[in-house]
This record gives structure tokens, C-alpha cells and sequence, in this order.
């Protein structure tokens, strides 16, 4: 009885995945067409044409739903539903609206698209909710235009202001401050973005990864965003004649630099998941079919969810390399460039989010986010959360990029019921509301 | 009495050594005007009006000597001493006039100098010898105007012809059949250069390497110019995000590039020298610092004096290139773009010239030339010899190449001698006077 039972709240839970998958690829298609890019894919760069455009019509779109409409002065726009409590603090959901350049409609927009098609299904199905819920159409997350990430949850945390970005050019050096003011921004009687009444905030995405199509999952529970470290190391040798320098006599930085990056390899495999260490870019001098390599230059991006496993690894690394440059009379010089954090998601919010997977049948696992999120910045503020549904070929930042509509939908499912057990008083428990006051 | 009359030989080669030495660096300090590039170094190309100059230059100074003076059709120009037998085969010795970009003032100019410097040597001491004997200055070797390398030799010992240079284009665009009309050459009516009545070929040379400087050594008696075959390695795999792709789920084109460059650098160790392999050239797709590298190209060139062990070491290393490849799963496509065969020089020559240098105690090795050169044309058609003299820090192609005046001076009492062996009834040996009909 109480499998035939189970087994009819999994079949009504797929139906309602179905129908809401469909409505969200509308939502996406709808989406796309601003900053359609004639090349392929969407290209909407912060405070450009399309950008604004994507973001009036999202506004408009939030105001049919009879949400109240807000836009603060960086640019992020907000869709408000007043709970009965209105002044407690609000559960806030959203991602972000820019893309890179010819990425695809998933990244960012569907975070969007399924916090409004949520906020949409839950209104419908369960009125007015207690605490007051906002969807959030973030202005910046990817840094493809200027080069600072983040701009929208980094404003809304307080963990960027106009000191970090004044002064910034585009690669037509156009400056951060006259984009956005020529986009209607920055003006200093909007609505500070700075926001300290966040309840919890919650960000759908795809995953960018191949894991969950690889193991035939439809979501993933962000237990924590990865921290990174991003090194340049140059290795200098001495550029020679190829054929007229014995193997014993040479200074071949690009030899010192193979087993350097074999080393890297193995090191990675041997510490295991979720750690990944990844050579992207090498470039050889001089470059010359009949020339030894005198100098090579490679970067290096490691990442791992535990800050002190990131010390550990990069600490071997960086002995390592000194080993292999001295073993062959190598110079070796590196500099770290990027030093992010790893950013712990809240252990009770992965906890609810997995019961209702598990309530619904829904194939799920735990996971670690290897790319960088808004919800990263939104961690060091509030409880935060983070969702994936699978990603095809884990394909991203591409025309190509795509999720299928069953797990389109299956993601929205996941997160109205998650804005229902916060945000509603029959569907919270005390523990939650414990958790969110 | 023994000790001390080498002593004395010792002493006096020494002496004239040095003062050969200072000739033999004004001269090459007058042939670097010609061509002397304002960024620094030596830029004579082919057919260029400072390679005319030089050439031009060249034969008023051989006039001068009392040589008489010719210029075949491809623009290679002699200077020759009439021996008292005009008709038997004559010695030639010489290099080539042409520069890489921006080179040095020793590479192929030093070979006509100590051409030239010799045959006034013996001409001095020892008047008119029995064979004919001509300096040669060839008009091109490096292939740095056109893609074409050894059109001086290449015409000399038939190798070459217009069949092979006609249409060929230089960075501006010109034909080599116009430039060469234009510097006054390829005309009907001008000598052929193929030639048929060269007894022996001798050519010094500046070693280009190393290891005469290394080991203390003044000559280096090559006994063979290596041969050398390039290829091109292309390797696919997958770009992906370097933060969501875990490691095994990996197909990382560079990864496996690493393995197959580790296994060349320590296959080539193994079979020891002068067998050498050098990776000089290597690009990634897309060079991203967070993408996974979904394909490298990298060139492998490999050199050794025996035909057989390159075939083994390339044999093994296309089988384990691909092993490594399939291992991986990785994509693998190869080509061979270079492949020329092993140059052996003539051991009798060698052997007269080892005589030489044990005589007058001058420290030498044999040795394996590793660079290609107008030697390994020669080699086909005619009894040929090649000595290097010492280049500091291996440096060549660059302006910083050089040579001491003693060591450029020890090569040309070197190659005096052996002319004076080769070309004078007194000189030579029975054995020698055999060899060379």
C-alpha cells in the first residue's frame, strides 16, 4: 500500500516536471532572443543593448505575475511577493542575467526562469506565502565584459562596491562607470544594492559538469562551491640548436616543464575527488621545430571544496616544481593570480533539499560546485543554497549548452517545494523555522 | 729530442695559428659589412643586393690573390689555382655566402675566408701545387629567402635544378626565377653549374654546437652529418571546464602529449648520443587557463648518423605514441615533413686529417655534425670532408655567434695542410695520391 503510495506521488511528481520543463524552455527561448548573437548562442554583456532589454523584459514580465518590481542602482532587478509577515527577512532565489560571449540560454537564465516559474507555481498552488519571497535577475556574474566577476551578488553582499570597479575598460575601453551610467545605472538617488535582510538565498543552475548525465541523475545538492588557485609558472632553460646539442647538454625548459605537469597529473588522481588540477594554457619560446625550448610558460588551476587539502596540494606542488627546476638546472618562477575561497552551502538546506528528493524519488546526489557561483558571495552573508540539474556533455559557455526538459522541470519542482517548506508556515518545519528567523 | 723537437713543431703551428687567426677575423669583419643588418647581426639573402656585393666582393679579392675567376649560372662563384696538371680533377673547398635573418659573421663566411686564407698560405710557401685547387663561396645553403635550403651545392652536384626553385615565392611575394634574373643570373649563356670533375670537396665550418667548447677542443673531425626527419603530432581529446570535469572523467589532449614527450626525452637518453629528439614547437587548443586542453600539436625532431637507428627510435615511437594515445583515449594523427638521410664523410679524409692534428698537436675529436650543411650534397657525388672549428656557447643565427681568432685560426693551418696533402706531389701520400684519381 504504501509503495502503490509512493509510487503515485512519484508519478504526479514527473507529470508536474514534465509540464514545468515545458513552460521553462519557453521561458529560456523567450530569454535567448535578447542578445541573440548572429554568430550563435547569447551574447548579453553588462549594461550593453541586450542586456538592458533581457532585464526590462524580465521586469515586465515579473510585474504580470503581480510580483512588485525593484531595481537597485547596480542594476540587479528584483520580483517581490509580500508575504503575510512582511517584515521578516525574505528567501531570495535567482541567478544571473549576462552571459559570456556566445554562451548558451542556460547559464544564469535558468536560475532566473526557474525562480519565476517556482514563485509562479506556489502562488497558484498555495496562495500568499508567510515570509516574503523575491526572485533576482542578478546584472553580473561571468566578468566577460570588464574584468570583475560578480558584480551583482557582490554588490547586493556588500563584498563589492564602485571603489573595486571605477576605472575599469572594456575591450574597447569603454569605463565600468559610463556603461552603467549610460545604461540608466549608478545614479546616486536608486536604491543602494546592499542588502542585510536575506533570509536565505537560492541558486538553481546547470551543472557545467558531466557527472550527473554520466550517472543518470537529475539533481545535484551543492554541498559546497570548490575554492580555486590559479598559478603562472614560467620555466627558463636555454634556447639551443636542436641538432647539434647532445641530450646531456642541454637547459630544455620544456622537459622540466613535462615532468612538472606529469607530476601535477598524478598527484591530482592520487589525492582523489573532488580535486582537480588542470594545465590550460602553455606557450613555448621560441617555438621552433629545430630550437630547444629556453623558456616555457604554463598555468596551473587547482581546486578543491576543503581549504586545508588546497594548502597541502599547492604546498607539494610548489616543492615539487622546485625539485624537478633544480634536478635540471632550471630557473622557475611562479605567481599565484587567483585565490578564491572555498564557499562551505548550509548543511540544513542540503538536508531539506534532499528529503524532498528523496519524497518525490527523484535520482539526486551530493556534490561539489568546481566553478564559481553567485551563491559563493551570498554564503558569507546568509544561508545559501545551491541546486544542479544535469548539464548535456557538460557542455557549457557554448551554443551547444543544454539540459533536457524533464530536468529542466525537475529543478523548478525541487525549488517550489524548497520555497514552500521556508516560506510557507504549514510547510516548514520548526527546525527550519529555527533556522531562519 | 723527440719531446722537444714536437715541441718546437708544437710551438710554431701555435704561432701560426694566431696569426691566421687575425687574418682570418679582418676578413670575416669585412665580409659582415656586407649585409650588416641595423638590428644587429648579418642579413645576406640569396640574390639580395648585398649577397650580390659580397659575391662581387669576393671575386675581386680572389683576383687579387691571382686566382682566376668564374661564376656559374645559379650564382656561385670560384676562384681557382691552376695546378701544373690542369686536367685532373680539381679540390675544391669553400661555403656558402648566405645568412639567416639578423645572423652571425662566422656561419658559411668563415668556410670561404679559410678558403681563401689557406690557398694563399700554400700559395706562399709552397708555390703552384700539382692539382688544381678552388675556393668556392656558394650563393645559398640556409633556405632563409625561399623554401628552398642547399641551392648552392644542390645545383653544384645536380641535385637541384630550376625544376625544383621555379615558381618558389619569398615573404614578399617574388619569384626565385625573377630575383635571380634580376641579380644578373640564370641566364642561358652562363656557365652550367653542374659539375662532374671534383676530386675532393672540403668544407670548414663553425661547429653550431657545444661540445669542442665543453671538452677544451680546437677541430672537430666530422665523420658524419646526422640525418634528421620531423614530424607533426596532432593530439585530440575533449575541452571541458576545468573546475566541473573530475580527472577521470578526463580526456585531456596535453595529458597524454606529456607522456608521449617524457617517453622521447628518456628513449632518446637511452640509446644514448649523438642520437637527439627534441620537441622545439608545441600549441594548445583553445590555450585557456580554466578549459581543459582538447588538443595539442607538437613537432618531434630526431637525428642520429645511422639510417637504421633512426628507423628503430621513429619505428618506436610511433608505436608508442599511439599506445599512449588509446590508453587515454585521446585521438592521435601524425605526418613526416622532413627526411633526410645520413651524410657519412670520407673516412680517408678523416683519417688524413686526424694525422694533421696529432702532428702538430692540436686537440680534436671526431664527431657526428648534427646540423645539415653544403657537405651532405658533396657527399654524393665526389670524396668530401668537414671540420669544425669551436662556436662559443653553441650560439648561432644570432649575432652573438663567435669564434677566438686562435681556434679560427687553428682551422685554417688545419685545412692548409690538408690542401698541401691533397694538392701538392710532395704533400700527399701514395695512399692519398690513390684515392683520389
Amino acid at each position: 500500500m504504501m509503495k502503490e503510495w509512493l509510487s503515485m506521488i512519484h508519478e504526479e511528481a514527473k507529470e508536474q516536471c514534465a509540464r514545468l520543463g515545458q513552460q521553462t524552455e519557453q521561458l529560456l527561448l523567450w530569454l535567448s532572443r535578447y542578445g541573440a548573437d548572429p554568430s550563435g548562442g547569447v551574447t548579453r554583456l553588462l549594461y550593453s543593448e541586450s542586456w538592458l532589454e533581457a532585464q526590462q523584459a524580465l521586469a515586465e514580465r515579473m510585474k504580470q505575475t503581480g510580483l512588485t518590481v525593484s531595481f537597485d542602482r547596480s542594476g540587479n532587478v528584483y520580483g517581490r511577493l509580500e508575504g503575510l509577515n512582511p517584515k521578516a527577512p525574505a528567501i531570495v532565489t535567482g541567478s544571473h542575467i549576462d552571459t559570456v560571449t556566445q554562451g548558451g540560454r542556460y547559464d544564469g537564465a535558468y536560475g532566473i526562469a526557474a525562480a519565476l516559474l517556482s514563485l509562479e507555481y506556489i502562488l497558484e498552488h498555495h496562495g500568499r506565502p508567510e515570509r516574503s519571497i523575491e526572485i533576482v535577475s542578478m546584472c553580473e556574474e561571468e566578468g566577460s565584459r570588464f574584468p570583475k566577476a560578480y558584480w551583482g551578488s557582490g554588490s547586493i553582499t556588500g563584498a563589492l562596491g564602485l571603489q573595486d570597479v571605477a576605472g575599469l575598460r572594456d575591450a574597447d575601453g569603454i569605463r565600468f562607470e559610463d556603461a552603467m551610467q549610460a545604461a540608466g545605472f549608478g545614479r546616486p538617488e536608486q536604491k543602494d544594492p546592499v542588502r542585510s535582510d536575506i533570509a536565505a538565498f537560492i541558486e538553481l543552475h546547470v551543472e557545467q559538469g558531466i557527472v550527473l548525465e554520466k550517472e543518470g541523475l537529475s539533481v545535484g545538492i551543492v554541498d559546497a562551491i570548490a575554492g580555486q588557485r590559479r598559478f603562472t609558472f614560467e620555466v627558463n632553460g636555454e634556447a639551443n640548436h636542436a641538432g647539434t646539442t647532445p641530450m646531456l647538454l642541454r637547459r630544455d625548459a620544456l622537459a622540466g616543464a613535462v615532468d612538472m605537469m606529469q607530476w601535477l597529473r598524478a598527484s591530482a588522481l592520487k589525492y582523489g575527488a573532488p580535486l582537480v588540477a588542470t594545465v590550460g594554457r602553455l606557450e613555448l619560446v621560441p617555438n621552433t621545430s629545430n630550437v630547444i625550448p629556453g623558456q616555457v610558460t604554463f598555468t596551473v588551476d587547482v581546486r578543491h571544496d576543503q581549504a586545508d587539502v588546497l594548502d597541502r596540494f599547492c604546498t607539494a606542488m610548489l616543492e615539487q616544481f622546485e625539485r624537478i627546476a633544480a634536478a635540471q638546472e632550471l630557473g622557475l618562477q611562479h605567481s599565484l593570480w587567483m585565490d578564491a575561497a572555498p564557499a562551505p552551502m548550509t548543511s540544513s538546506l542540503s538536508s531539506l533539499t534532499e528529503s524532498i528528493c528523496q519524497q518525490y524519488g527523484i535520482p539526486y546526489r551530493h556534490m561539489v560546485s568546481g566553478a564559481g557561483h553567485d551563491a559563493q558571495m551570498f554564503q558569507r552573508v546568509c544561508p545559501t543554497a545551491m541546486i544542479f540539474v544535469p548539464s548535456h556533455r557538460g557542455i557549457s559557455h557554448s551554443p551547444l549548452e543544454y539540459t533536457s526538459l524533464e530536468d529542466l522541470g525537475t529543478g523548478v519542482f525541487v525549488l517550489s517545494r524548497l520555497l514552500y517548506d521556508l516560506g510557507y508556515s504549514a510547510g516548514s518545519t520548526d527546525a527550519m523555522k529555527g533556522m531562519i528567523r
